[in-house]
């Protein structure tokens, strides 16, 4: 068992969101996910402390995915240039994972409770964004405004890529890029913003 | 007493904010409030299911200036522009309103219950502003961007607004227009999108 021990927190990620999504997530319970991943319940709260949590352990790290993207663009480089790698990174890091995103985004739209939290993540996402970009010497309300615009064009393309009009299964769909649609995104909402 | 019948709401939500503001939200009672507006707890529960919703009424009634406005622009209109009609809308339902706007800022900042229900409320917003622009014939993608960006503006300009770095109160305070922030932060925002 210790040999698994790593991937404990995935393990329990995944099982919880195979029953959330089988049977609904107000009817699973913390039993039922530590069973399924093989593990006891005192080991699901080790990790976690409740059943909601673990549908948004992700943030974190998507989180530090876009600030340190955002860093690390060259030091010439634009607001808009280090905004758009911060957005490149984000594609990167949800490569591959359009079939669980998809699952987690139908759990999450059938609870309010769930889709609250999701607004709060996005908030402090949005926050961490734009003291990412004062950081490199972007002036606050400018920040301010590019953060909230690109956390609106990561949620935009993030509905477009889980959405409905592609296919659910298979290579295909997986190889759909989110960085595609963000690079568009970005690129539309500046043409919508300056055209009259 | 019938002839303020009208202005009932209204009494109820300022001497809920009053309250709020000077013993804080937590330790504030539905009969307190009604008693100050020098009313019943009953009228009270006749127009607020509970001592939280009072502080957003309001926002219907910016959802509806907001969609109103962008549904009024002319049929020629380019979406920024019926956009922009929407934000000077709104800046103009604010005028006069900056002290107690400010006094609702500080309560709703001093409790994580009530800044998530603000969050829930302006993600209501940025939906109906999508639907007013998808309605004005603004494709579905570019209108969900210039949806989330108008209310990134919205939001970013409204915190300037009610910021610390102004005077707290008199006439000149009151005059600092909010709709002058709106359109500086779409310039800013269009601007800072297509500067490479």
């Amino acid at each position: 068992m210790a040999r698994w021990e790593p991937h404990t927190k995935e393990r329990l990620a995944r099982a919880a969101l195979e029953l959330y999504s089988e049977h609904g997530y107000e009817r699973t319970t913390v039993a039922q996910i530590a069973a399924r991943a093989g593990l006891t319940e005192r080991t699901y709260f080790r990790h976690f402390p409740d059943k909601r949590e673990v549908l948004f352990d992700g943030g974190h790290s998507l989180e530090t995915t876009l600030t340190e993207a955002v860093a690390a663009a060259p030091e010439d480089a634009s607001p808009r240039a280090a905004l758009a790698a911060g957005l490149d990174a984000l594609g990167a890091g949800f490569r591959g994972l359009r079939a669980r995103a998809r699952t987690r985004q139908a759990v999450i739209s059938a609870q309010q409770e769930l889709q609250e939290r999701e607004l709060i993540k996005l908030a402090s996402l949005t926050r961490a964004l734009a003291e990412a970009l004062r950081q490199r010497g972007v002036e606050e309300t400018r920040a301010n405004l590019l953060a909230e615009a690109g956390c609106g064009v990561f949620r935009t393309a993030f509905v477009r890529w889980v959405g409905d009009e592609r296919p659910e299964t298979g290579a295909s769909a997986e190889e759909i890029p989110l960085a595609a649609l963000l690079r568009e995104g970005l690129d539309t909402l500046g043409d919508a913003l300056t055209h009259d």
